[in-house]
């Protein structure tokens, strides 16, 4: 036995075809699930058939759905005239754990990155102007991260949009609640002064 | 929905429980899986059902075995007075290629590294002493990487076989063939003065 047994460089191969998986890590991981129990694999097969029968993506907004539609889209009493794009599901979790908003989402799963490999292309986007013309959309709300990445995200999406008509924001970025200044980086107390609005 | 389905939060929970993997890609991964046509999770449930199926560790020497030895613990013709120590199979299959070896191996699965946690305890070590007793062995050859944490190891399984009296070689370290001088590093070329042997 010189050349490793195929189930052993299958599961290899397909673990490297998750995003930023080596093969040499892979192959790694193979060798280690074959060292854990057999419950630990059998666990996971279960769990990824579970994963693919019971979740999808909304077929609209891209977040995570049990239906052909999330429960967002299909709610009645959400406002279709806000449509706010996030990066991904944990960041529209998050918005939707603060219950301020009462619009839809448009979800990307990604952020542009071009050394990554990551364009306009691998991020949803195919039905993002469709979604804004049929359901009346007057607002996008740009709520992708703070970072490099999602500034880019977002002033793409913005001279993306700008042929629509639509009002285009960026959530707000400033100090964060309850942050002290003498510990905030440059950068974000920058941001606070140029965007500091009237008050009192 | 503000939370993440179960069956998405369970494949993210067991894929991080692969060495080195955090709770934040494996869950990005799990989002991946999700994403990618349903023939993938298919595929990976497949290969893991026969890998735990069809590959298992030899109780004697840790290599891959379709049965309770391994066909290098079971061949008659390898020399039981020789045992070659590696980290890995991986590096195992490197040496059987090399077609120069005739000894038997033990497959450490790893090599000692405080910092990560690997200690004496999670190498497969437990039925080292037996088997250079039970199968008279003669000479143990340390085939560990030249790396640190290589050898650590094997200063470790030097100090820990001196009480058995068996021989403890350790592989050659010097410029590997083809290399030239001008291009190597410090270490490699030191190691290599050092080891010089009587030639002509």
């Amino acid at each position: 036995m010189t050349a490793l047994p195929p189930a052993l460089d299958k599961v290899a191969t397909l673990l490297s075809r998750l995003p930023g998986v080596g093969k040499r890590s892979a192959l790694r991981w193979a060798f280690h699930i074959l060292g854990e129990p057999p419950s630990y694999a059998r666990e996971l097969q279960q769990a990824l058939a579970e994963l693919m029968q019971h979740v999808r993506f909304c077929s609209e907004c891209h977040h995570l759905a049990e239906d052909e539609r999330c429960p967002i889209c299909r709610d009645p009493a959400r406002d279709p005239t806000l449509l706010c794009i996030v990066e991904g599901v944990p960041d529209l979790l998050a918005l939707e754990r603060t219950g301020s908003y009462r619009g839809r989402y448009h979800v990307l799963h990604g952020a542009l990155a071009p050394l990554k490999g990551i364009g306009p292309a691998q991020l949803r986007l195919g039905n993002l102007e469709e979604r804004i013309a049929n359901q009346g959309v007057s607002e996008v709300i740009l709520a992708t991260s703070a970072d490099v990445e999602g500034e880019a995200t977002a002033l793409y999406l913005a001279k993306r949009l700008a042929p629509t008509g639509v009002n285009v924001t960026r959530i707000a970025t400033g100090i964060p609640m309850g942050g002290e200044l003498e510990y905030l980086d440059d950068h974000t107390l920058s941001r606070a002064i140029a965007g500091r609005i009237r008050f009192g």
